[in-house]
């Protein structure tokens, strides 16, 4: 079995089923409990939250532990939102993001308030010239992705942000990092964010988590409601939340080599993919090594994946969110039609070896040659 | 160590962890994806799904999972109200609920829903006569609480449900179950709930998952956003789905065999409490019988529990989510103030022995003997 299709989710590590399973069995209480077996489990999210907060350089921010990268991106964006209605009302977002994020959107539309959705460049970055051209005084917040989870392009949040705040210092930024986390050096300070989201089960981690940072003094509301005072309440999954900060901790130290290994497969993928006659990679060349999507401009997407998956080999059309249904980001990046309907998403982990990429090269060929055309 | 806390959280069962490492490590597809390992992993779903369904006679419903049995009381109440606005826009709950139910109708009641908040009777039953009272042409849902998760009263929901019906048709009923979960007989159909909502870390499941079932036809609206059409999208945590569907089916299956065991600790704890000069029973004799919570009118709740904690039992002074605060139940029961200011909550597992028991009235006699008098 070759998998290709780690942007959709990973194999937990054999070090975070370990740390989900001690904690399951070995500290079982109730971290809202007030007795020693509370604070023995309320100790393992504060371990988990110092842990994450070394990797992103975020001591100047809250951790909030959500159950998906789906919920913390709502919390994140609709929190900020609702927070804010009475000064700001204007949302504004790349349209490339994850539909948690366009999803978000259309909901806020339907409430009422102002969403501007900005498609990318064609390089399925986020337009920031656009982007910052859309923020004005009743701007609550800016959602961008740091790396997008179907293209792998990066934005360059870090300048785009600087630019915004001297238009509105009051319009916050949120970056979604799910597909970034342990794949490109997140510094929460550095980039100058207000809220970020990551997500466990792309790392390598357990399904089941996620997390929405926010910086201190930034107020957003929940949008769960339980006991008092809690922005997210509801019993926390402290085992989750320790198999979380266990996978980031592993690929956070493995990232220099993990980079190595995928920055070969990738290169090696690439030079290939070129050598086929009507291959077009829609990964522009600087982007995020972990995903590569490119489309054949022949045969539709659904018909390769099962040919790969009769080879042993799992890839994906795009986000698994969106089920199969043809991908907004690569619409919205005006990919011509051949080329949205006949996408693959390769995604890579540091587990992944030259000789798979070498494999699913070899199927793909094979596939060119006795597929049909579907354009 | 004596664990009579098991109403703010279990220890995980042996064969729960098991379920929960074996999904993770060997089944680790993303649900949505549409490959083999994606319809492998949704494999886990729908198997769970038809456990807990055969557990819960609930074969005329959709189960939908959650982060937490807050998430599903959340997603159930809000989700139906939301829904049906246009046409009804008043809530009716046993105020007796848990904190997620009251923080919910709150939140409720903010956005401008008619709330109304029936206080239980003197033995911590829903007062079915003033719920039905309340109920009117405009009444969206009711919300029962099945076994009281602070004094394990119970509520005859079944024949309420057929008197508000029979006043309102359209009124739908929503039951929390988190704390009658496999330690009551639960038949969906029988009860003619419309919707119910239950919990894993209740029943020796782990943490992080809970689930709504709702009746088919019943139309409620998400609370979080992303992949289209989801009542509740995010990637599924299908280990902990595999885990909360396995702890249901082993402790369902020794429910009668757990009944008796926590019977006659129950009857144990009852017998020689009421030795004990000035000591309360608040549990109704009909309780269910996992919760006994009783009142020394003499010591202080938490100088109780710290002095229960340094002879190694761990007790609660009520709801773990309330962090402490004194109990609204006791509160709406109208006990006396200093019954609830020495509340304490003994919840009990079939995994609890008659020595811990014995071992526990005799550290509360010791209590009584060396402890000042907080009134």
């Amino acid at each position: 079995m070759i998998y290709f299709d780690n942007a959709a989710t990973t194999k937990v590590s054999d070090t975070a089923a370990r740390e989900v399973l001690r904690v399951m069995t070995e500290n079982f209480g109730n971290p809202a409990s007030l007795h020693n077996l509370g604070i023995s489990a309320e100790e393992e999210i504060i371990n988990a939250k110092k842990v994450l907060a070394k990797i992103l350089s975020s001591d100047n921010a809250d951790i909030v532990f959500t159950s998906s990268g789906t919920e913390a991106n709502n919390l994140a964006i609709r929190g900020a939102l609702y927070a804010r209605k009475r000064r700001f009302n204007e949302y504004v977002l790349d349209s490339a993001g994850h539909e948690s994020v366009t999803a978000t959107a259309a909901k806020l539309k339907d409430e009422g308030f102002s969403v501007s959705e900005i498609p990318p460049l064609s390089s399925g970055s986020g337009d920031i010239e656009k982007i910052i051209e859309a923020v004005n005084e009743k701007t609550a917040l800016v959602s961008f992705i740091l790396v997008n989870n179907e293209t792998g392009s990066r934005t360059d949040v870090k300048s785009a942000i600087k630019r915004i705040k001297l238009k509105n210092p009051e319009t916050l930024i949120h970056i979604d990092c799910v597909s970034a986390l342990c794949k490109e050096e997140i510094s929460f300070k550095k980039l100058g964010a207000d809220i970020i989201t990551i997500s466990a089960h792309k790392i390598h981690g357990p399904k089941g988590i996620g997390a929405v940072i926010i910086k201190k003094g930034v107020r957003i509301t929940p949008l769960i409601y339980g006991a008092a005072g809690s922005l997210r309440p509801g019993t926390e999954s402290t085992p989750l939340i320790a198999g979380f900060a266990a996978a980031a901790k592993e690929f956070y130290e493995k990232m220099a080599e993990n980079e190595k290994t995928v920055h070969m497969i990738n290169g090696y993928l690439r030079e290939h993919l070129k050598e086929i006659e009507g291959v077009t990679i829609t990964s522009p060349p600087d982007a995020n090594d972990y995903v590569l999507n490119f489309s054949t401009n022949k045969i539709k997407s659904e018909v390769l994946l099962h040919f790969f998956e009769e080879n042993g080999i799992y890839v994906s059309s795009g986000s698994a969110c969106a089920k199969g249904k043809s991908s907004h980001v690569l619409t919205d990046m005006k990919l011509p039609r051949e080329s949205v309907l006949s996408a693959v998403r390769v995604s890579l982990s540091g587990e992944n070896t030259l000789s798979e990429a070498e494999r699913f090269i070899e199927v793909l060929k094979k596939a060119e040659e006795v597929l049909i055309k579907s354009f």
